[in-house]
């Protein structure tokens, strides 16, 4: 039985643990500075299929089933699979879930749904009516492009505070027992508008929901980030990144070294030319994944807060003159010793 | 805290209250048969906006706010809003609700997404997460037509087989406390694909998923059509109806007159000239808040079997030659007395 603890938090009295993930990429983001950290990078960008839009969907399902293997879990064991992803009517997740036979929840949160799917999912074991819920998304670059921007053969100029649309999923299974660490408290993002229009530059439409849904955890907990010891945003980018570092500081909040955003950890971006840095779903679920969990097991980081980020715009609200909702959704995760 | 009775179902150990709901409909469905039904009934298919997709935005929006004033329910005291709809990126809800301040989770089920809300935001306030949630959705026919179809201007002449997407929204707030029906089992669907590629015939493609989850339902908690006063398929229309009768029947279930379609309920065939009937995330929904749950209110009917439907395909799925993976997800609703 889980417990409010302030206004868009809340406390799981029996934290599920994380007991399997997985993360899978595409070849740039397999030739950046997490290349050894992937479970799989895929050479072929179609993944051996005829269309993006397929490419995307089985690469979730390859990370869905590597998740499954890195847990030992059959996936019949699943109570429920939560996913979403990009596409128009979120057809990657819901093609690459369609044989699984498990009970299905598709989400819509944009680039903050591994978040989401993270928080949906664990209040599901704690509450209990699951035992197992497997959490996954992803994102691809050339789906994104042609669905977002251009198709790819027009080559268009990116704008320098544009980002990349991360080629990559990650999967986490949540269990009610087994080992691994813990998802303890959920901060369920409100969506924030502050007013930016311009699609090339998400970063600065979504820091100002990070900002506000950190606010809101370390309020509602009585903590400030020196009670972790490091501190995710999902893929706001360098630009973004800064935003929210003075939009805090502002605010009176010290970030040290501490503070992190998964779109400049997955690519260099002195040398990639990925500009503000990597953005989509499958940035900050495969940075999780490959990244963040791997070193939580090894004992570097004990208390993690992952606040992932997302656009709730489409390319027909931009066209529309419409300013860009977004939304930060953030999860704790810790290990006990 | 929640109970597993069977592989997709479970028990609500304190059942949610359904404490206040409402119902918004357009012109030609203020025509139909449940004319005096619905809270609101808009003459202008623009609801004063200037696109159909600010249009959907603000139908949502109203019927938000006409349901919290029926729960006699200021919106922030509303720990979670579930919301969803069939816009690219889900854009009529995001941005219907980017002004409330309330933790918001956004869902993709296509027309099962009123179940799917209602799925999880009983489960959020059961599992002690919440002590309020609201579950809101809506489809325009207009902007329905123009992403899924065709510019309205052009005036494609429809498949017998084809289905009116209806202009509606419906909203209901769960509650941990109040007077109302009670939601009590939750039964939530595998995502089923019978191979149908015609996207003029989704109730074909649905209705064996709407089989698949009444028959999980069945076998879950052990009951059949005779222990519901009614049972509602989201929106199949006419022909998924009449094939989801026939898959029944094959299995052996006897389901009387108790059966009923929300896409045959919502409009006259005869003389509304919608084809096969209505569908969209509206459909289930406006006919939930505007038709059952007063009946259920008035004592009609005490027990009811929800069972909203959803095809999670897309136009680009459908031009790629891919068949339609559907969804249908249940909730049961009942009065004690």
């Amino acid at each position: 039985m889980g417990k409010r603890i302030g206004k868009q938090t809340v406390a799981l009295a029996r934290p599920p643990v994380l007991r399997g993930w997985a993360a899978v990429a595409g070849k740039k983001e397999g030739e950046g500075p997490l290349k050894n950290a992937f479970d799989q990078i895929a050479e072929d960008p179609y993944f051996g299929e005829m269309s993006w839009e397929k490419a995307e969907s089985r690469m979730l399902r390859i990370c869905f089933s590597l998740a499954c293997d890195k847990a030992k879990l059959p996936p019949s064991k699943l109570d429920y699979i939560v996913s979403g992803d990009l596409l128009n009517q979120c057809i990657s997740s819901a093609f690459a879930m369609r044989d699984t036979a498990v009970p299905y929840f598709g989400t819509y949160g944009a680039c903050s749904t591994m978040a989401e799917a993270l928080s949906l999912g664990a209040m599901l074991v704690d509450g209990g009516f699951a035992e197992r819920v497997c959490a996954v998304t992803g994102s691809h670059f050339c789906s994104a492009e042609r669905q977002y921007r251009f198709p790819l053969e027009y080559g268009g100029v990116r704008a320098p505070t544009a980002q990349w649309t991360v080629t990559g999923a990650g999967a986490v299974i949540l269990g009610r027992e087994g080992a691994g660490p813990h998802l303890t408290q959920i901060t369920t993002g409100v969506i924030v508008d502050a007013g930016i229009t311009d699609a090339n530059n998400m970063g600065a439409a979504m820091a100002p929901a990070a900002c506000a849904t950190l606010k809101a955890h370390f309020a509602d907990t009585n903590r400030s980030f020196a009670d972790y010891d490091a501190v995710f945003t999902g893929d706001l980018g360098a630009v973004g990144h800064d935003i929210l570092q003075s939009l805090l500081e502002k605010e009176g909040y010290d970030m040290g070294v501490k503070y992190m955003d998964c779109g400049m950890l997955i690519y260099d971006r002195r040398t990639q030319g990925v500009n503000s840095g990597g953005s989509g779903c499958g940035c900050c679920a495969s940075v999780l994944a490959a990244h963040i969990l791997p070193a939580m097991e090894k004992g570097i980081w004990k208390r993690v807060l992952f606040a992932a980020t997302g656009a709730l715009m489409s390319p027909t609200s931009a066209q529309q003159g419409e300013s860009i909702p977004s939304i930060c959704h953030a999860v704790v995760i810790e290990r006990e010793d």
